[in-house]
């Protein structure tokens, strides 16, 4: 089995699981079924047994899968077994949100620096960071290692800050501004476009 | 073919394929290949295919498929054919940054109301919007139809809020709160969560 073999559409559903199982094991369970997985994520059971038989054997016939072994599987094939730090770029409302936001805490990620272009928010102390200088951006991404980052500015400013990510060297990028990215081959991007979550909806509404 | 047939994991997708043929026509294309599709976005070609005849036949053999129709059809299927007003509850950061989105604009959406329990916020103007007292919140919506609600309290809070939305009348929540709900049968909830998009490029990095 070789990891590049595996469907993006599969491994995008890996957190789905994820969340659904930690969401099961805060409510005290401890064990659960491909049918019980199945209905809390809108995936068949079918669906479930098949995308987890990709990366192993995880439950047992007639007993299912024991939530905490699962969840430590899944952190592990994610790689989240670890902490990842992220930049955040871009210091409007949206950057604001993120770096004060609470869900990173036990997720695998954590906020660890910020940027901005413009002077008035350069400087500026967001939860313990200082808000850096986004000129400063490329050398101190490259220094620190820092592999993902979220996009928080404009849609105008979104393309060119990309590049300069990719040219720092971060091969993740968590898309919040309203336009598609382009990046090259080994760059991956995901949107965060509440205009998605909120079409996936509309369907059920008369 | 009764639409409550279809699974909920294609209605999930189809947001993804509007997105993605409104970008193909931003370029200036006027036809696409499930192939082309899929490789947008990550599906296999028979998926989409799959996924698309559940609502009737939209491409022709060798020719493909006419992105200005199937955006056309894929926005009536989605009933996004029209536009939903959706209220915004919690003005922080977070509330902040939807209420001035401008990513809603010709996408189905239209930011209506917005309510926060904070004195201090109650009354500010946010984008020709005043900020209404949550106290209110359960009639004002009821009063204006309003079925759709984004969700920006703290985790704390979500539940609640959450319950009062549902006596309002909402049917659909996008929570962007890190924190599960449970609402009543007939009641969606769609999450916002960086955790999962971040959690979906983590596999690919070494």
């Amino acid at each position: 089995m070789t990891q590049s073999k595996i469907p993006d559409i599969i491994i995008s559903r890996l957190p789905i699981y994820l969340r659904a199982l930690r969401h099961m094991q805060g409510q005290g369970k401890q064990t659960t079924s491909s049918q019980e997985l199945g209905e809390w994520v809108g995936v068949s059971a079918a669906q479930i047994r098949k995308d987890l038989s990709q990366f192993g054997e995880f439950g047992k016939q007639g007993t299912g899968y024991n939530i905490a072994f699962l969840i430590k599987k899944l952190n592990e094939i994610m790689h989240i077994d670890r902490v990842w730090d992220v930049a955040v770029v871009g210091m409007g409302d949206m950057g604001h949100a993120i770096a004060r936001y609470q869900g990173f805490a036990d997720r695998g990620f954590r906020v660890a620096m910020l940027f901005d272009s413009d002077p008035a928010k350069i400087g500026e102390e967001i939860d313990g960071f200082v808000v850096r200088d986004s000129a400063q951006m490329v050398p101190a991404i490259q220094q620190a290692g820092i592999r993902i980052a979220m996009l928080c500015v404009p849609a105008s400013a979104a393309q060119a800050v990309a590049n300069q990510l990719v040219q720092a060297g971060v091969k993740a990028i968590l898309n919040y501004a309203p336009i598609s990215l382009t990046v090259p081959p080994g760059v991956r991007v995901q949107y965060l476009d509440p205009s998605i979550g909120l079409q996936r909806m509309t369907y059920y509404l008369e």
